[in-house]
């Protein structure tokens, strides 16, 4: 990794403190701890330790995905790295997959997403609130992940402007109200994603995935336990976070399949594919030969 | 998503078995259901229903990453998606990014590694185990990730050929020493993570990282609990994985930066950020203004 | 403790397996190893090391209420120890308490239920089901416990005989249906509990204990986590029970109390408790003088 | 239930507040809502409804176990419900048994063992600091329960006073130090557990165990998941106790009974235990019959 540049973004320790901010030449940052100069810390290498005007030792780093979404300025509810890592898995994010999703919210799912389809993908982020629209576009400038995001302030009962898209995720309070929306615009095999926070929603997004003709649904939650990192007395914090959401994830097949084509409805869940699929595993149980 | 071409893998859903396979012209596959015939699927749009040559019907679909993770063949433990998902996040891979990993294991996170650094990224896949590597190269192949991955058939005794790396990856049974070959492959800022099962082991790692001067050190678990997506009779799964492994993570910063310059050794965990980090945010207490 | 007696229930390890007998005089024990005769137990100290009659090595023990639970004859899913334990705390079950369930099940309930009401209290224990109470007989008399317990093979919809009981366990598929009938049946302030497995269950047993009046209402579950008790190699197990059932708690009031006046119509949870119990603790923040 | 009398304890449920106290003839309790006149309460039935002398509502309830203990005042962690109801099964605690705990802390254990031992048993409680023993005392009387327990201010390196106990339960920084005293305090045959914060500690005291010839060792950890119980929307609360402690079990055996006797050395797991201990069952695989 090079030194720093205008444009990147930086993750400051200070203290007890770490926040992200993004270089510009001639700019200065003002801390509780004193100033730091923009300019002094263009052209140094990742890890460089500095001090502000009054003396206070910083370190600078390149801030890691898991920074960037720890950082970023909330006012909504944040999807957390513990689901989003999972979220991209399972809708198959990667470079060059064009996704939407909505709502955009404070955009933490709009930044991985826009981190991992770089440079060749878009993710398309809808809200119809304005002033969601605008934190999520300074979250994702301060990035430097703005570019390959496009905002649409719009209420999804219009529909996503955009069609055969690889995936779509629904992180809003009804979401299967958007169900035909979403199905309008993914592509055949597109991945659908959902959030949602109370067991109610769950079942009646499920009623609806199931309605619309959606297959392979998944229920899931994911929980992260944290330790405290001492050698000789390491032991789990002692609280956590017990909720966020569950995820909900499902596939749009092609037109002509119908719901039941495929002998199961529902996806194996992690814990139950362990032992089926290496026996349906390409490699053992199911030979390829020439012709 | 256009049709399906030589060379993409495949997903095909067959009664309640689900594999992988990689479309080749001329190629069958045998099945417990009977034989299918790539050269029909070629030119075919995802979510496609056919059927093999005794009439069982299958569907054909692009495998997400997960997907492709949980049909890799396996001769070793492999890393869950759970816990793949999180892992990118951690070490800040993306596209364009170099990685190193040891050991290879059957590439459960070869594959996730791949899939994320394509289309200008690299990863480094050690492992002394010869059998290993010829397991995972076949699990690349497959999902066609191939190109982006050197194997080396080494022990990490003799440290790793790359410098300058942005991430390195340890799932070893003592990874404490590896440790300073981590830190000769790492950029100054670089990303480390590891995965272990035994509480001893992470013990162990903490003061192994320690006294090699690496920070932020981070110690978790993720826990994935499954649902049984029936929309009337709601519930969890009756059993679940209860632990794969403990992740750990850490950074090395600029060599001139000692233990205990950042204030605070250790990271903030996910569950205590959430007020800190908003305080701590960039747009909030941090102002930004030209000279 | 002293020596086995004619009636005590003993608990054999035998190579890898475990089960629990009640001790009779002249009675021989058939087993995968040997016979076992009473008369060798009867007076022996627990913990002793024996031989069946083709020289194999067996301890005898006296069984702890967990290995008498995890040692019953099921017919049906048990209420495991980890719920168990809990119910018994949240009930106010203990010496001297009069407590009903239905449906009586395998009886791993109404075995925990008779040993901690000894000896005064009494267990009452309804099924409409012959088979299920004819097997929860046994396996409370192999437990030496049927004294305790009067079995009632009823339809709940007929209510409960007794009134005036301190607390009623409902584990039934439908329970918000026999509120009623247990409101009937408690003491003014008597405790309520279920069990359900679905979250359907639990919205429609909130909205039914609403309705009736019931208040203090929580819900919860528990998760046990076990480890492989290995001091070099400490590490939880791989799988675990991720679900058995939710647990439902509720306290019948005076009459005269009506929904909303405790300001509060929920419980504070175990988690949430921690500072506001002990603020509003008796001997810190309330004195007490005589007048 | 008859109504209250004096020396009975009594939770208040006042605004947002909930206590538990003493009744006794002639005093006042002193409330942020104003007084309480106890004569008042006596003689009221359970879930009655009055006023403080400033007209605010209140109800009065008998308290359950858990109120007993969730309301204790403290000055130590407290052991809480959910690990202490798995704690009564696995020590085989109930009606008539004789148990020592040390130390005592709070008292949360305590009050657990002595609310279930009564009437003829006997609860004996040390610890070396007379501070801790004074609140938990004072706690007991309040709860109603102290004529149950001895309480003993002794450095447990002196060893316990009783011999022949039923169960003996650790609660100190170095259990592994404390073994030879239970295991001379115990009966043979008799249950020891205890609860440690660390993975460091449950491995010194696995060690200990094992070396001391204490067998049939099991470790667990206990999570307690609420919810919100909001009928139509359903959902765990944000944040739980994420770890109190381990809990490890084990017995200690006849003094004739080598290490390894068993054939297995530790205990089935509850997750484990489903299969294997119903065909182990007496009724089904082990017949009995007279000579």
């Amino acid at each position: 990794m090079n030194g720093f540049q205008a444009g990147d973004a930086v993750m400051i320790l200070l203290g007890r403190k770490r926040f992200v901010m993004r270089l510009q030449q001639g700019r200065l940052q003002h801390t509780h701890e004193g100033l730091i100069r923009h300019d002094e810390l263009i052209g140094q290498p990742p890890g460089i330790k500095l001090t502000t005007h009054i003396g206070k030792p910083f370190v600078a780093l390149r801030p890691s995905l898991h920074d960037l979404i720890m950082s970023i300025q909330r006012i909504s509810q944040i999807i957390y790295p513990k689901e989003l890592g999972y979220i991209l898995l399972k809708l198959n994010v990667g470079p060059g997959a064009r996704v939407a999703e909505c709502g955009t919210g404070s955009g933490s799912l709009t930044l991985a997403l826009a981190h991992m389809v770089r440079p060749s993908g878009r993710v398309y982020s809808y809200d119809k609130r304005a002033d969601m629209i605008a934190v999520a576009s300074k979250n994702l400038d301060n990035a430097g992940l703005l570019e390959h995001v496009e905002f649409r302030e719009r209420d999804i009962e219009e529909g996503f402007v955009e069609t055969d898209l690889d995936a779509v995720f629904l992180d809003v309070r009804t979401p299967w109200e958007c169900l035909g929306q979403a199905w309008a615009a993914l592509a055949e095999g597109g991945f659908l994603g959902a959030i949602v926070p109370t067991t109610n929603q769950v079942s009646e997004l499920i009623a609806g995935l199931e309605a619309r003709g959606f297959q392979d649904i998944e229920v899931c939650e994911l929980l992260l336990r944290s330790y405290k990192p001492v050698a000789e007395r390491l032991r789990p914090v002692d609280r956590m976070v017990a909720h966020t959401g569950f995820l909900i994830f499902a596939r749009r097949l092609s037109d002509g399949v119908a719901p039941g084509d495929l002998g199961c409805a529902s996806s194996l869940a992690e814990d139950e594919t362990r032992d089926s699929l290496s026996l349906a595993g390409p490699i053992e149980s199911a030979d390829s030969q020439g012709v």
